[in-house]
């Protein structure tokens, strides 16, 4: 008898976007006139800029000629791009990071969620609350967790990130093997500096604990010395895996692209003891499960690092950056409290004891506007919404005067 | 301190074509002047057909206009390509799959490899050998294994494939929970007939079995008589999976797209024996670590079923045909026993005895061809080489006049 993973009967039946589209397609159903402007999910909307374009068609023209034509490629990526990633993100930025350390992938979701397949079965998780979900429920499918009780696994080591400890995450009080961090922070937009990284690289170092780093909105850090990339803190090679994307840093959430930065001496321990290269492990992964990125997408994001690329990248950012600063000036007059929106796309908003489905609901019956309730990304975001900065000036503008109406 | 998953240590450290690529290029740096010709790996040549290219651009320039341009899609992919899949690939060849019963992916290999998340860690598995390697290496990832002794993992049941059976797996003579089944067949190239596959359809359903169906080479069926999918048996739609891709059909190695078909009346079993619906696992799954494929690569599969598309698509097919059918005939003259070719991109040569790695550096060494040794497909391939379809005709030519050299 076929039977079935039963891990994945302690997930909630749906994923959190999926629950938000489902209410705000209902509520369009019932109002089909209603002007729905989205400032949910943080999707990006601005068009692929046209540097970008330009690589793509490039890309799609090689594909057009048997001369140029390209079949299977490097399932880590083309040499190409991995140089280019390199060279641009890490060091001329100072971070000691080699062109075969990047793994290129269809996007960070996807290796944020297949990452753990590494690991032992039993070891102990530290999750930041408010979280991303993905990093939680990919472990509870893989049986990490026991159940989930009043809304938390068991098992899982939950780091609490609250006003009073300004939504960083604080050293756990258990030991733990794994920990996920996420800077500039999804959901709250806060982040951590130099040394708040620092003493977790060297609680890692201390533990033989690994961190997976998410640095998915790295490119909206406007402040110089805040950390874009956890290479930036010294020993961090041994201890750290790196996550990056292009969803949000060029507007590649329906392009897809993103990759991971596995350092090689970063070692990890078979149930021996004895050291393991998770440079070797992921790239077995890697090489076994996945097949490469597009040719045509690789080109694209090859020119994300064209110097007009970059201009045209940097111009997009400033444009969602300064939708976030109009969001926090509503947000502050409105006398809410908030976190994020100043070095992330992301503001996170105190609704003053409101439920965060109750307020999320309020905004979308009454102001037409789709925000994502803090507590779908954990218990700590029960009285939080998010808002995204992801959307046109013009709309931005228009949910917020009508926020000032719903909510004055 | 951070544990490794142990079971990656049971796996070969590299994966097949990774060997094969390392013996190349050794071979070519010592030998630079040698025009190798690689009928190995089964990656296709051919560029993509112009409809499909027409397709490819129009997406990127819906990617370059803020009013068209497309951020994250459904995971599971848009509903323009699923309901072109189930139309064409399906419902007018008369098998009943709907829209919602296709989930588009990057490609089989990741589907192939993603699906065993979905079952318990102790069902027992029947896989054929010789076969595609990544059905084994990811179980053996997920510990359905045990130790390798003497090339095959304990705890499998191996369904041999050999002369004497016409290559085709025979019922396993104890019970077996999940059937990973490939026709035609990666790598001999042989082919089932309905009835042939009745017997397992028969047999999943008898002895709630679950059957992955990987038709990835469907579109080289030239006999009208032989069934192109699962869903042409009776009672499939209960127990078996599909996995299909473009990657083969139409040049799209290079491009990633390939689809993954799970009936809604599929039903597996949790652990107290109650009915799980697999579409709704994979949905959860497929939603919670994939974030949909790039959406131009969406618009140019979908141009694979546009009138010209279908046209050029089979116009390609049919030259890689002829290349099978010049190689059968060469490998006939040579006096040696093959199978595949007529209905496959495959030609399984049985070589008169000598070892797979040896046949194969002889070919490469005498002939400076590359084909695939038999052995890495598993122990009953130990004695076979794959040669591959997928090239020009002109080098397919120029590499069977090399093999008459060196085999006479």
């Amino acid at each position: 008898m076929i039977r079935a993973n039963d891990n994945y009967s302690k997930l909630k039946a749906s994923y959190l976007f999926s629950d938000i589209a489902k209410r705000v397609n209902d509520y369009q159903k019932k109002n089909p006139d209603a002007d729905i402007i989205r400032l949910g999910i943080g999707d990006v909307t601005c068009a692929l800029a046209p540097a970008i374009i330009k690589g793509f068609h490039q890309g799609v023209e090689e594909m057009a000629l048997d001369k140029s034509f390209r079949g299977y490629g490097p399932e880590q990526g083309y040499e190409f791009l991995r140089q280019a990633i390199a060279k641009n993100d890490f060091q001329d930025k100072g971070c000691d990071v080699a062109a075969d350390e990047i793994f290129v992938s269809d996007g960070a979701k996807c290796d944020c969620g297949n990452f753990q397949e590494l690991f032992a079965g039993d070891i102990k998780i530290a999750i930041p609350d408010p979280v991303y979900p993905v990093y939680l429920d990919t472990n509870v499918m893989a049986g990490r967790t026991g159940k989930n009780v009043d809304g938390r696994y068991e098992g899982i080591v939950y780091l609490d990130c609250e006003k009073q400890n300004n939504f960083l995450p604080q050293l756990p009080k258990e030991p733990v093997d794994l920990i996920y961090l996420c800077f500039p922070n999804n959901p709250t937009g806060s982040t951590a500096t130099k040394q708040d990284l620092k003493v977790w690289v060297d609680y890692a170092r201390e533990n033989k604990a690994l961190i997976l780093f998410d640095a998915a909105y790295e490119a909206f850090i406007r402040e110089d010395e805040l950390p874009r990339s956890i290479y930036e803190i010294e020993g961090a090679r041994q201890v750290a895996v790196e996550f990056r994307s292009f969803s949000k840093t060029a507007g590649f959430t329906g392009t897809r692209c993103g990759f991971t930065v596995v350092p090689k001496d970063c070692m990890i321990y078979d149930s021996t003891g004895a050291k393991v290269s998770l440079h070797a492990m992921w790239n077995r992964r890697h090489t076994t499960k996945f097949n490469g990125v597009s040719y045509p997408v690789q080109k694209a994001a090859e020119a994300v690092y064209s110097p007009e690329g970059k201009k045209q990248v940097a111009e997009q950012i400033a444009y969602y950056l300064n939708n976030a600063d109009v969001i926090r000036k509503t947000v502050a007059d409105l006398g809410f409290d908030y976190v994020g929106g100043k070095n992330a796309p992301y503001i996170w908003i105190d609704g003053k004891g409101r439920d965060s489905w109750e307020f999320f609901d309020l905004l979308l019956t009454k102001a037409s506007v789709v925000c994502t309730p803090g507590g779908g990304f954990g218990r700590c975001g029960n009285s939080y919404i998010r808002i995204s900065a992801f959307n046109s000036l013009e709309k931005v503008e228009t949910a917020m005067e009508r926020l000032k109406k719903a909510l004055k």
